[in-house]
């Protein structure tokens, strides 16, 4: 019998304490302002500052195959889904603790470049490498990759306070790691300089980006793209009780990406996020390089729909989904 | 090639930035007390406490099977071993973050009492499940159990605090899971209240003694014992620049567990710490049922010795390796 990720959680949910509003007390407890089912928990830390939490699972056989990627990619996206988990609710990575089953036979190179991938990555983001665990593994590779952070007390960006009329953004392109992810499955080469190798093999956590939407308070919501917009969109949505209408002609992406990658395809670490239609004059076109997108509006009626030309249809959902 | 534990720890610390003094600032930056290579991270968290933070692999093949065990105890020791890192400081676990590959044929009725397992010891002792994350495994079941607690500030009990002179002393028996291991695993029953059968499947975090310890400031060094007395034995030895004497006739085990279980058998989860001399008296005999002994004595010569009858022979080292 197989369960989904969203059952999962449901079945953790009905039987783990619920979060509370959590006032900051001696220690931790009792502070748990946001507990599964967001991007990150949020946990009441000081008077200023909240705990952000997020942990991230990387199999070997189900997110990757080594015959794809350089170690020093698979060292790198280990660390990076994490902090995009904390740039979607515009917080700052701080410590990361990372545990490791390596199979046998791992050769010391092939972990030396894992982990000197994940360590640049660390260091350019000022993310101290704290802790961790180490086994062999029966099978395949695999790591587990905690990330803590933190944000201004009761300022992180939760996925559920998008409200109808609502402007829908992204940041990048989509579907941009897709597409570098279907070249290299076929045996197929990339440049390294190719955008959709950058995109799958050291997709750049939007930190920046996700901080200054915080900072300026200019995004209702915020989710990150890692199993693709269909199916972070729905749950994006489904915490804020609201629907959606997206413009297929409007998402942003390159020529060589075909609109199912776009639509669906996974690992882009794009932000998605809503904004009041009054702030969106404020944003900019672009921050670091990196364009921000209108994508869509947020609908009262709690269905996804796609605009193309002039008709509407339902939009599927078919993004990653992890079982 | 393989690499032990041992060696990867290194392999970090000397890529990884090192644990600095720490002030406590604005969020987290800068707080890192106690790095790699104790029984938690140890961090900088508010004027008055420390944050503690521990993950543990738990793999399919490799630390446990499913054969020898129900879910139950499963989902029970996936966090125990998580506890008793914590408490092996002195702390207070709050939080847990369980990280779950299922592989894809896991019945509902077999995540359910392994949840339910890990809940009724979540809050049995006050931890609340806070997030995680589950994908499909390829292969065996696999959890990775992070916990954060705390501690008041620079109390947490290191690895490294032990002093020629000082006593060793541990909680509870010896190689008691051990034994339990050995039965199940050649097929045997157990009595679910047998003594072996408890500290196997449904082992008891010391908490309370950790706590206890560390508000009397009693111990001056302290770790869990998770892979055996003497690997972790000396561990702490190494991690003070120190040796030790152990006295065979001094280790509490049950009547039936042979002294190879005693000496190197893993998963007991009772404490070993150490306590100066003068401060010794002030032990109780026994905490909540749990009693204290005295197991051995701490040398300047860096040398691990085992003491039967009057002869001194070098203790081997043979607990538990990962790899």
């Amino acid at each position: 019998m197989r369960i989904t990720e969203r059952q999962f959680v449901e079945l953790i949910r009905k039987r783990a304490p619920s979060a509370g509003g959590g006032a900051t007390v001696a220690g931790l407890r009792h502070g748990l302002r946001q507990g599964i089912g967001d991007d990150c928990a949020v946990l009441a830390h000081t008077r200023q500052r909240d705990l952000l939490v997020t942990t991230d699972l990387f199999l070997e056989g189900i997110h990757f195959r080594r015959e794809w990627q350089e170690p020093a990619s698979l060292g790198h996206k280990a660390l990076a889904r994490g902090q995009s988990d904390i740039a979607a609710m515009g917080g700052i990575p701080r410590y990361a603790f990372l545990s490791l089953g390596l199979p046998r036979r791992t050769g010391q190179r092939w972990i030396n470049e894992f982990l000197a991938g994940f360590l640049r990555l660390a260091a350019a983001s000022k993310v101290v490498l704290a802790g961790g665990d180490t086994g062999s593994s029966a099978s395949g590779f695999l790591a587990d990759v905690v990330i803590l952070g933190d944000v201004p007390r009761n300022q992180a960006i939760l996925r559920s306070g998008a409200r109808p009329g609502d402007e829908i953004w992204v940041t990048g392109t989509l579907g941009t790691a897709a597409l570098g992810l279907a070249v290299l499955q076929t045996g197929g080469k990339l440049r390294r300089s190719h955008a959709a190798f950058q995109a799958f093999c050291y997709p750049e956590p939007r930190l920046r980006m996700g901080r200054y939407l915080r900072q300026r308070k200019l995004a209702s919501a915020m989710i990150d793209l890692s199993d693709g917009l269909s199916i972070d969109l729905a749950r994006l949505c489904e915490a804020s009780g609201v629907g959606a209408r997206i413009v297929e002609a409007s998402l942003p992406r390159l020529a060589q990406t075909p609109l199912r990658h776009a639509l669906h395809g996974g690992e882009d670490l794009e932000l998605l996020f809503t904004v009041p239609p009054e702030r969106s004059p404020e944003l900019p076109r672009r921050l670091g390089g990196v364009p921000f997108t209108r994508i869509g509006r947020i609908t009262l009626e709690r269905k996804l729909w796609l605009i193309r030309d002039s008709s509407k249809i339902p939009l599927p959902i078919l993004g990653f989904q992890h079982f």
